[in-house]
């Protein structure tokens, strides 16, 4: 299928999906655009339900993908090619190299996640902006943990811009959502132990032993974490802060505490 | 003065001052917005040449610093009351708490960066992003470095994305702009080691000896360090990655060698 005009309703839909958090939520479908986010998302298994490609765009070392995909069609998913001026209207950013993908929604459950010999998980409360969150997928995939687990709401996990600033890293790290009471009490059953990042602790995060089961819990910039996972947490750490600015970035306090992680246990 | 057009010379000035660095770079002025940005830079010192204040928009903890730029004027500063309609235009986040001012440029030489009895300092080559310099210097200002120095250009120290991400930490952390191989012959003077993040090095970034004088020298994700850099350092250090994704954030890297100095040094 070849596409040429702006108005057609399938390239409407993905502008729409794009923007649109209800749109989303609705049928169940989000964004993945760029050529190494395409590429981490095939790589994980997901089977997209559409992928636009605009043959003029798509590097030489990304026509494996192209390859990939029109393997997919007609059974798998929906391909259509579109030429650079529609291109430029479904992609948001300036360097997609030609490829974007319509997926379902994915979702992985708490019992799903895959638990190493020695667990090593990260949980964010609260998470307001979805470049937070790809930036610690990103760190969170440097660092080698098992899975990442969001409780509390505030991100739309499924928010394009999580994709994008988590480099597709979104498809390699395992994410749960659940709310804080079940994620305290599903680590407590599978005796892993909840560090909690917080400015009012007295012990250094370097202080504190990380080389068993863990789980890092950070929360947002604004409010801090609750009280709930507070009164839960075997150990409250701080980070030191030498300047005059309060807090620490959410990204960069839980890159600070991950490789921490990594130093310790070597 | 109170200004209620929109047309005003002085608020197409500043318009343009925000949206365009020719302007910037002419008149040699940047703009400051924010209640903490402001406050940080008449902190430091920095007399503003021009402050436009929002009454109905600032909180009653800020009207300390209303206070405050009125005193400068008129002699010091020319300040001028806008309506919200008018600072909506002029400022560019949503929460900038009716405070925003034009500030000269400031510059500071390498022999003017204050250093402590142990130098702790941090070099950045190349940053492209404003948002990542930004994001640098709050994590210098949380570990305590002694200034921070760019050097091969990139960014636009006076960018006001690098002072609204910073969150006026740009006031509080010394920052040096100069070419490479002044920054190399200035720190070997000194007896400062430059130790440089590179993912080609052996050594973990943990193994390293950063209890003495050091600075920290990293660069742009996409180029890495110059050659120049790699040959002039006492030692190469490397961040372990144990996921899919070539790199770390280079404002994620860098924080992870800071807070390593800062955990040495205990």
């Amino acid at each position: 299928m070849h596409i040429t005009s702006p108005g057609n309703p399938r390239i409407k839909n993905v502008v729409r999906l794009t923007a649109n958090r209800r749109q989303r939520e609705q049928s169940r479908q989000t964004i993945v655009e760029g050529s190494r986010e395409v590429r981490r998302c095939l790589d994980a298994g997901v089977i997209p339900a559409e992928a636009y490609l605009c043959p003029e765009l798509i590097a030489a070392d990304d026509q494996d993908i192209a390859h990939r995909l029109s393997q997919l069609a007609p059974r798998h998913a929906q391909i259509a090619t579109v030429p650079p001026e529609i291109f430029a209207k479904i992609a948001v950013r300036g360097d997609s190299g030609g490829l974007l993908l319509v997926i379902p929604y994915t979702r992985t459950r708490l019992n799903d996640l895959p638990l190493s010999a020695n667990p090593f998980l990260v949980v964010v409360e609260g998470a307001e902006k979805p470049g937070n969150v790809g930036a610690i997928l990103r760190t969170a995939d440097a660092a080698g943990v098992d899975g990442l687990i969001l409780c509390a709401g505030g991100t739309d996990l499924h928010n394009p811009n999580v994709i994008r600033a988590s480099l597709g890293t979104r498809f390699t790290v395992p994410v749960a959502e659940a709310p804080t009471a079940e994620v305290i009490a599903w680590l407590k059953e599978r005796g892993i132990v909840a560090v909690a990042a917080t400015p009012d602790a007295t012990a250094a995060y370097t202080e504190a032993d990380l080389t068993g089961p863990v789980a890092i819990v950070t929360g947002s910039e604004a409010e801090g974490l609750s009280d709930e996972w507070l009164a839960a947490a075997a150990a409250t750490v701080t980070i030191p802060m030498r300047g005059v600015a309060d807090s620490l970035n959410l990204a960069t306090s839980t890159a600070l505490l991950l490789y921490e992680v990594v130093r310790q246990r070597g």
